[in-house]
């Protein structure tokens, strides 16, 4: 009897006679010769992931150019790939994310850097680099950047003043006050600090959460609305860049962000102003492409639960705590003959929160099996702590 | 006209003239220096966090032997300080722990290794240092340490099904089960696999939370309760472990843990049983030993609320967004003349949750100016990660 295929698995990520192939991989092998616990990335899911994005801009004739949010993973592999195969620039978050995309042959057009708290450190780097594209954040940022670089052509975030996302807590912006961007009631004094400094004001950038799907388009389309009042003010924008946040499916009940949908609110919106339009996505980009092999050590039932204990904790991937976004757990070789229940997933972490899944029904495991964690690519290795000095960890690439 | 003492100033940490001292050092002075982010360490409060615990034992009579719990901080300057003037041994949680105990110069009897999900390649680990104590958290631990190791000495970790702590998520028992530790229907199975490996238990061994006040003491009343049916299992056991959990005030509406009652309960206990009392502090002996100095780089109001921007994030103290425990956010250096209005303090990361306080009532500072966070000195640096690449820190040691 065939079993029924899951509802994550596709073409490069399924079972094959109840192994998991990944990549082209055998992921339990692979397990067995690298060692656990260790990230696996699929390189070209990551491009066809990008090329998805931008072939849904194509389409509808809006100039795009979409730039991969670092943070999200800088395993140098993987960012070498893009540089040699993808059509995408780099969006960076700090000095050593700039020097770091230069280091893999990144050109400084082809860089934005998008962040907050900006320091006078930060800024002396962003002088030595030109041409990297500058979104400023704050009035402060735009007058220590215009002292430094007069002339320079800069944008200016905003705050959109409305929030999607996975969870609350990856809500950008929204009712409350939040860090990010300029709000209207500073965009006067923001353009009068350009014009002083002579900076020329050529992007409008926003960014209003991380982990929108389908329902959550109503936030794009209030975001990109919020846009025009600032576009009016300040007629040498050119160029939207509308951040990162789109989401992939975590559990079944999520559907993929329709990006039919999703092109055709922003290219209205780009075809209204005449903008060209800047993509920033590194989640979306990397989080479907990337699992994490780990080895059960404990399986036993404690208080009425059954443990499966693992050999890495929450301090590899720390969006479950963060955010309380699930992991799918794949064991790397799926027994029909065991018996399926409800497994609560621990790591090795001595703290209580180290549950890396609870009450998810698989089959059971025996000491000594490997399981894979889904969707670990993005904020995995690239924010994992040496906890408990258990901080060790492989990453492998597949092409 | 004298400035009222704030509620956390100590001998140790308190304004002279305006300019916060921190064990002899003007903090300015000492960030204008070292730089910023920079942890700064007094090794002396630690060594009287530990003395104040180790005389609240010894005024009762109590036999007792106290572990570092290395993973709250393991900055080797402090830990080779812990071993050349303390009364302490460690406790360790994973085989580089180990290994770190040991470079430091520590005797195998003076570690204690308490961990969870515990995999082969730790209990090889473990194998090669035969004096170290091992808290077995699992059956499974319990045989394959027996296989390894026959006629050793071991602990055995039990669930106390109580908790207590700053917040839920530091509970590591209660009603929900936990990871952690054995519950009476299995414990007559460890007792009779160690009797199958010829494994001396010596020690039991439970953990109920971190962050317990004097309110809380009921739930360590409950635990050492529940301790007596299995003490009453196995007479070999000589020495109870306690482990840690002691708390210290986050707030102006918190007090100190009372030590005269903690003590009574635990010596009440120690000799009704004939018991030696192990307690593994950490967060308790490190937290209020270590500040954070940063640096404002951005003061802004936005949407309302003033923004003080610093150059470092999350990443560098993760307890605030885990636990939601606050930090107490003291400027190097108090202006009287300035306003005094309600801040909230953003990090230098690209997530909104990294928000280092809110709504701190302070003079406002200016940017260039100094801030220390307080109560940081443990799971900062060594639970700390490099996202965005905003992981470069100092740490300082003042003795």
């Amino acid at each position: 009897m065939m079993r029924e295929r899951l509802w994550w698995e596709r073409d490069d990520l399924n079972y094959a006679e109840g192994r998991l192939q990944f990549a082209g991989a055998d992921l339990a092998r692979l397990a067995y010769s690298a060692g656990t616990p260790t990230f696996v990335y699929h390189a070209a899911r990551v491009v066809t992931n990008l090329n998805r994005l931008a072939a849904a801009l194509t389409t509808r004739q809006v100039p795009h150019k979409i730039f991969y949010a670092l943070k999200a993973n800088r395993f140098l592999p993987l960012v070498t790939y893009l540089k040699l195969t993808a059509q995408c620039g780099l969006d960076v978050c700090s000095p050593n994310e700039l020097l770091l995309a230069r280091q893999v042959g990144f050109a400084e057009r082809d860089i934005t850097y998008t962040n907050t708290s900006v320091s006078d450190n930060d800024l002396d780097v962003l002088a030595r680099h030109p041409q990297v594209h500058v979104n400023c954040d704050a009035l402060s940022t735009i007058r220590r950047l215009g002292q430094r670089c007069p002339g320079r052509t800069i944008g200016i975030r905003i705050n959109p003043q409305v929030g999607a996302g996975y969870h609350a807590g990856l809500h950008y912006s929204g009712h409350k006050a939040t860090k990010f961007g300029l709000y209207q009631d500073r965009f006067g004094e923001a353009l009068a600090l350009a014009r002083q400094y002579d900076l020329q004001v050529k992007t409008l950038h926003f960014h209003f959460g991380s982990g929108y799907l389908t329902p959550q388009l109503e936030a794009l389309a209030a975001a990109l609305q919020h846009t025009s009042w600032f576009l009016d003010q300040c007629p040498t924008i050119d160029t939207l860049d509308i951040g990162g946040g789109m989401g992939v499916p975590l559990t079944p009940e999520h559907h993929p962000l329709d990006l039919n949908q999703w092109s055709q609110l922003v290219a209205d919106h780009a075809h209204r102003h005449n903008l060209t339009i800047h993509v920033e996505p590194g989640d979306y980009l990397v989080k479907d492409a990337g699992v994490l092999m780990v080895q059960v050590n404990t399986v036993e039932a404690k208080g009425g639960t059954t443990f499966v204990g693992v050999n890495a904790g929450f301090n590899l991937q720390n969006l479950a705590v963060y955010y309380q976004t699930p992991f799918v757990v794949a064991p790397l070789q799926w027994d029909e003959s065991r018996p399926q229940i409800p497994l609560t997933i621990a790591g090795n972490i001595n703290e209580a929160i180290d549950l890396l899944a609870e009450n998810v029904t698989m089959p059971l495991p025996a000491e000594g099996d490997y399981l894979a964690l889904l969707n670990v690519g993005g904020y995995g290795a690239s924010s994992s702590s040496n906890h408990c000095m258990r901080g060790t960890f492989s990453e492998y690439l597949l092409t």
